[in-house]
Parts: structure tokens; sequence; C-alpha cells
């Protein structure tokens, strides 16, 4: 490997400037490989074009037929290769650098993808939490396409989302119910998924907890209390991978 | 090891008798182990007391707070353990007979309960055809206890539940499309969720299969087109696994 590989990504204004859920996946990958890398960073209303202009798939074929681009995407120049999709981008940087540490696993790909499934419709009480926190930490164009197209999805607007009073009760300790089923699911001493081996599984839990510290901010009331859920199992999941977060990309103009 | 387990599984009028999913999982499992083991045969009014009995905990404590006592259960005369609960089943089975193959590969245990959330989730639209087709194939007794328990839990006449003309075209799809998540996660060539090797979750879903064929009857349209599905993969596996079934049980008077 002599170039480094294009990581596709999308800025904020958090610090460190990376928050989404599926490129933080890559980005922690990247790095526990110890595999070069830059970033280029793409504004939402960009996405597809830049997806179409450098030849990468998209992602998923919505149920209407029409493509759907989202990042992560990485160009690795080194094989001419463009891959799009987290899950696919994971199984492809093990096929290629076969000589570092492994995301998935000998014999775990199957079960990898169904606790992908499972985290996802645990922790499926964030959603109307993190929506309009992410709106906030956007840059304009990236705000403006990410309401306009969020609130179409939804149909309900951003701002009236995030449940309050009662409702927030109820809803934010669902959130800590779906953390604890996996907590539950985890043996007691364990740091990660597979015990003390670190594997994909691990990056999209820390890849999610870096959508909520970067959308709460890590200074809020709800990071703080997610710091202390289960024994602080996420706090120390979050702590033992910030070897794995690499530098603090600078800002694009 | 000297004397047989005491597995406790629930009879029907089906052939082979066995017929629930939960036990069997460990009904394979015990064979997959190759350990002896003789099936007491409880009929679903006396799970409770016979649990009680033999000092088997509860499988769950309900919302309500009071105790649910299910099937599978076994007693080690070995060891003089009994344990309830089929996941707890296979980490006793694990832990005591560590010569035997593993249902539960090292570093995979909150993978595999992670799989099992994703299957039960994703075959989850079996439930409305499966629980008018297991109350026909009950024993007297059973089939009493079963009806009123499950009547009261859906709210719903079991013989009601079964959806027909169009609504079962898109029910039975939809099961279909459950089974094709799991598929859509496995390797083409892969016989197994693990790969060649066969896990817990392997067993899981074989023991779903066989509440199908049982349930529908292995001669029902039903099943017939199960066998079809996902170029004949499940087809495949419940007979990759047939050699762990043990032999046709005796039916109880």
């Amino acid at each position: 490997m002599s170039q480094p590989i294009i990581f596709y990504d999308i800025p904020s204004t958090a610090a460190g400037c990376a928050w989404s859920p599926n490129t933080w996946r890559i980005r922690y990958a990247l790095n526990f490989k110890d595999l070069a890398y830059k970033t280029t960073w793409v504004e939402y209303p960009d996405i597809e074009s830049v997806c179409k202009e450098i030849g990468a798939e998209p992602s998923m074929i919505r149920k209407n037929g029409s493509p759907y681009y989202s990042l992560p995407v990485i160009h690795d120049p080194n094989t001419g290769a463009v891959v799009s999709d987290s899950a696919r981008i994971a199984d492809y940087l093990d096929a290629t650098y076969p000589d570092t540490p492994v995301l998935t696993p000998a014999g775990t790909h199957t079960l990898q993808k169904a606790f992908q499934a499972a985290f996802d419709s645990a922790t499926n009480p964030v959603i109307p939490y993190i929506m309009p926190a992410v709106a906030r930490i956007l840059r304009p164009r990236s705000e403006e396409y990410f309401v306009r197209t969020r609130e179409a999805s939804f149909k309900q607007k951003l701002t009236e989302m995030e449940p309050t009073g009662e409702a927030h009760e109820t809803a934010w300790k669902e959130l800590q119910a779906g953390y604890g089923k996996i907590s539950g699911w985890m043996k007691e001493g364990d740091s990660f998924v597979m015990g003390n081996t670190i594997s994909f599984a691990d990056l999209l839990i820390a890849g999610e907890l870096q959508w909520c510290m970067k959308g709460f901010g890590a200074e809020s009331e709800k990071w703080k209390d997610m710091l202390t859920w289960h024994g602080g199992r996420w706090a120390k999941l979050i702590d033992d991978l910030k070897k794995y977060e690499g530098p603090v990309e600078e800002m694009p103009n």
C-alpha cells in the first residue's frame, strides 16, 4: 500500500467535524487497521453527484426503484476500487488488507449482520432525539438539505420531533433499555462484543455513540447521562476506542 | 457422564411427537453433543407444577411480576443441575461438557444472542399461521390450555388468526422475506450461519423449521413451499441436521 485511501465523509460544525454513525464505523476501521487515508468532505446536496463522478454505486435502491447514494464511500487508489456502504467497505478492507486486524473474525460474517439488525432495532428510540440534534450541527447547505429530506421522510417537522415532558421520560428510558438489551447480551467483564477482541460490531456501537456525543454535545445532559448507563460500559467503549479516532481533521473551507 | 440427562419436552400428535421450536433447539443440541438423554413429556397445564417440583427456575418474570415457567428444562443427574431456558441450557451444556462440540464458539456469545433477536424479529410473520396450526396438533389437555392462554394473550380467536385471501398473499410473502433477510446475511455457499461450522444459531433456525413442518404438516402446501425458498437453503439445513434429530421418541400414554 503506497497511496492513502480517499475516505468520503460529511462535515459538521462539531469538534473534530465527523459526526455520522455510518461514516464513523469506517473512520474507526481505517485507524484500527492502521491504513493511511485522507478525508474528502462532502456536503449532503453534493453526495449524489460526487458518487456518480467517482463511479460509486448507490448504497441501496429505494422501494420506488430510484438509487439512493450515501456515505461512507472509499476510493482506494492502490487497487482502483470504489466501494459504497459501510458493511461492504468493511468486507473490502478485510479482503484487500488481510495482514491488518480483522473487522469480521472468521465465521462471524452472518452474526455481525444480525448484530447490526438487532442493534439498530434496539436503539431505534434515539431517532426523534438525534434527527433535530444533527440538523443543528450541520453546515448551512447540508442543514437545508437534511431538514427538507428528513421532514419529507418522517412527515414531521424536525423541530417538533423531540419528545418533551412525560413523553421524554418514557422515550429516554426506552433508549436506555435498548442499550440495556445489548449490554445484557454481553458478559459482565467483556469490553467488546466479542469479549476482548474488537470487531465491526463494536465500531457500530461506537459510531452510534459518536453520533449522540456530537449531536447532543459532549457537555449536554443527555450525553453525560448516556456515559453513566450500564456501569459505564459505553463510556469505557468510547474510551477504549479513542486511539482509533484518528487525528482531528481540519475543517474544510 | 454416566446417567442420561432428563430433558423435559411438550408432546403432540405429530410424527416424532416433538414440535416446539424452543425445545427442538435443545433436542438438537443434546444429539449434536452426543450426550445421552431421555425425554420426559409434560403437557402444558402441568409445566408449572413439574418445574416447581424439580426446582426449575421460571424462564422469565412477566411484566406484572409473576413467574413464567416454560420448557425446555433439563435435569442433569450427573451434576444435580436443573436448568431452564434454551439459551441458559446451551451455555450449561458447553460449560459442563467442554469436550463435546460447542454450541457457542469462543467470542460469539453476544453475537449469538443478537442473532436470536434478529431472527425472531425477521420471522415474526409466522405467528398468525403457526398459532392455530400448533393448536391442531396438541393433545387434548394441552390444546385446551394452549388455546385459552394464547387467545387471552393475542386477544383473538386462534381460529380467526390465520390470514386468508389477499391478506395471506401479503403475509406469506412477508414471512418469506423475513427468511430472505437471514439468507441474505449468509454467504452463498455457506450451509450454516457460521459457514461450515454448526452453532446454536443454526439450531434456532432448524427448531423454527421443525415447528412449521410439524404444525403445518410435512405434506402441506405451506411446508413444501418453504422448502423451495432461497435456493432450498432451509430444506438443506433441515437435511444437514437430520442426524441430530435423535431417535423418534415413543408417544407417552
